[in-house]
């Protein structure tokens, strides 16, 4: 299967579901990411955030493409529902990942309004948290058990992002995971809302087990 | 996989999720519905609502299980919640299918809540609508175009419903499994809202390729 | 009355409030259409789509204005108010349909935005949904059993629409109709969600009479 | 036409609607009021909340009905959906008002579970606001400029409530109005919620002219 | 302590939060307040809104800054943002006030959307409400008794605006404040939505008592 | 100031604000946990939850009062609105800590109700969240990261719960704190949906300043 996840910075994507997209290499998906700016806003002296993101992408095993956009300048009209769209048709995506809809900041949003807008067509959309999200409220839950490890390596390519400490907090990132696992009744999960899921009830098995006791509180 | 689908009235289940529960036993699934009163409240002269929906579980292909609560009474405390406990452990069940939690109807209600507390350790539960549902959103769809004349064919099976008028309306439920395929890019759908869905990476297709093609208008 | 209804693009109108305008025509209201833009994106060759609009408006018996917006760019903010602002007063229309907020087309958002703002002083304006809403919660229910007929011929005006299969799939707008009237508890009907309804208790009678009998599940 | 209001206590109605009620009574509709406690649990000594009620819907010019459950135990099942029913059917009410779902107080919650459920078949049923609504978000305004002051008339038939300082402020209430009709562009205004509002188009003119000019701060 | 309060157009901040700052000053923080536009579009013939600003800051007694952006395009991406974050770096704010989200007039949205993205390191960010917010759900109250005066005598600066009548009707807010009050447990208050209260219970007494006796209804 | 917590079982006050109650105690309020229920569901042989909750309190240094109630079968009505309405009278609680409203579990939901019924004439009613919760969107945070340890100390005291291992997983309970105070731009923090917060400007200092430098991504 031909999977897209779409972010607006090196290191949206890795942060947000970098742990999933490694789920669907380790299954044999085509896995491509689209980052639509360069970053130029968070770099640090001497550091290229482009020559990272190609080291995380690298890591993760999956396409690297670049849209080409200002950072803190992404529009979130055609121009770049535009770029989207091609990127869509090229790869043959049928699942797209890519910002939630609420989030402070504004090239998030545009990010997340321009790739739903391009998935008008694809069966299946969603959306993922950043530290700026607003009234994020996941219902779909991935376990990430056995790839967050190697998430947090991916994470730790973003070298500038760690060293400004703040934008990848490895620790809080962990804690996330760990949070969203428990709320989804998993020990580490990515979490997402879904602008839309069509779920394939073809194949035989595509609900996993219950991978962990879980007893209410009381 | 053995999946369990709850419903407060016979025809709930069939009405929300009969077409979906047809994809599972295509697929080989195990998959119980438990109907939580014998719908007394709804009956016609001389007709009995337990034979029509034993008659309607054959045709799914499902096992038939009786809660044994008054219809209009449904309580969505512990008794429930315990009866709906009982059928999770007896079956296995790691999917559940049961009503959306906004609705009028007071039996949806508390099936709803009841069924949302009991499957509390379970990875996936999934919320359909009814006629009486409100504020419903859904984000999850399932195609059904291979089995909604089959579900069509097991609504019949309630004939004091189809005949009492309304409460199962054929033409109605077949315009909204169109509606609800043309929202979800798919030419027949049942929607769900997920209490939460977990969502497995591990098997190799879970999502499927776009059934149809879609424009977006204008 | 003054009527006034704005779409993005030509058939937009017709597809989220046509049988709804037609019913205001046949009570003897001045009703205007504001179509945004020409909808060039989704021309085919050698087929006019201000022609097929012109030719929807006549079939509607409703007045056609123009935007001069270019298709994929409306703006949402300042030039788009004041043009709309100018027809709510040419028109001196007391009642705006618009689209509604939540919509995955950047058109639509525009749109719908630009309207309620410019109805900042009406007591009405009343938002209708498209293929690409998103979160529409109707809570307001016109009936149109007498006009949806009338409407799917108005729509079919729009021929390079109903070739390009998608955009203006007739059938799926007849069970969107059914089902959204199945919802509002008639046969067929068009819904609402209300930015602000100001609700006339002067005249004599403003609720219709139930006109389908409606029996609850269960 | 024939409207039904239903309340919990003595003077819900009138707060939540009273000025509503004196629009329809103006124009020849039949109303009834229907309180579902007497209001035992706010009484003062020696004041009977039931003739507070007689007298302020013999203000009203409204019909009342007594629901004959206790104060601070409505149910919200069956018992009370039935006594509801049987008002319903025995007015043959058409619109029906009610609490807002969303409420601190319990019997106001039961109120409006009740009567929505009971409202099922109804093609109108607008909810109001009280001192104790949460999130309350109106989309429904109707012009009571020239009914608020006799609503703060009947209010004082309460007189009970009025001296308890806080059930019954009346400088509040008319706040209330104000600042209702200035979110309603009108002068004075109640304010609704829409469960399900079916816009008659049928007769001539159901929304009214601009009562007051409205212009957008900035 | 700091506290910074973002307006799109002069009054817009004293109608939100002028009450709310007055209770800043008295207790000793100092306050700034930054009018994003100079209201051009709101103007009277021969009255200068910039001037009215100056008089009804040096009455609140709170230091003026203007963001130098039109008035009706205001952007809501970096340009803005970028004058907001000066602001907060220049006066070390530690409390933001601004816009809520949801509002029709596009100057609120686009301030309110700039603001929270600058407030991104705030620990508390509140948002106000306007005569043009839709969807306002507030949680927190201050209690504004003592000042609600004196943001009248404040808005009365504004003389064109009330001249105008509409943007500044100050029977309207005061019963505004009623209002809120009314639901805040108080006798007035302003009411505010919290994109982020980081709430210290660091000093000895951060809430109030009670400051008015409440019964509730029924 | 008098502070009251309400929890539905034995650790539910501890997990939903312990560290938060940590802080009132250190400024010197006065707090009171009211426990509704002693928990028998989740008992494990001969370990008695009262003790440990008892020994959880000491920890705290909070005074404890027990609501009596059967554990799954709290009511949400008058008899569990009346113990906690008993509780806030004899305390004087100006602040009132409970359940937050959406929740799987119907004990937190009957307790959430009834609190904050009981709240009615509260200024200030804070929600917490549990593992169970739905919905849950905070925006109230409290910085903890000096209590947060002494508040997995107190829940050690639930041994009981620690051992059946999925209620008390703290090492679940440390990833929240750390994942809301990333959210809270702070280092750790527990998170309340406020029902109402009265925010008091009398006081000199009622909101902390940035504990820890926070960059956004990108």
């Amino acid at each position: 299967m031909q999977v897209l996840a779409v972010g607006a910075h090196p290191d949206d994507v890795e942060l947000g579901c970098g742990a999933t997209l490694l789920r669907h290499v380790a299954r044999g998906d085509q896995v491509t990411i689209l980052v639509l700016t360069a970053g130029q806003r968070g770099r640090l002296d001497g550091m290229s955030r482009q020559a990272e993101q190609q080291d995380a992408a690298a890591r993760l095993g999956v396409e690297l493409r670049w849209g080409g956009f200002t950072d803190g300048s992404i529009p979130d009209g055609p121009e770049t529902i535009t770029v989207i769209d091609e990127v869509v048709a090229a790869t043959g995506a049928q699942i797209l990942y890519t910002h939630a809809t609420h989030d402070t900041h504004q090239d998030h949003r545009a990010t997340a309004t321009a790739s739903v807008a391009a998935g008008r067509r694809l069966p299946t959309v969603l959306q993922f948290e950043t530290p700026s999200s607003q009234h994020f409220e996941p219902t779909i839950y991935v376990d990430v058990a056995e790839t967050i490890e190697d998430k947090l390596a991916a994470l730790r390519s973003h070298l500038s992002q760690v060293l400004r400490q703040g934008p990848v907090d490895l620790e809080a990132i962990e804690a996330q995971a760990r949070f969203r696992g428990f709320q989804g009744r998993l020990r580490y999960a990515e979490a997402f809302e879904a602008a839309r899921l069509s779920w394939d009830l073809a194949s035989p098995a595509s609900v996993m087990a219950p991978a962990l006791a879980f007893a209410a509180t009381g």
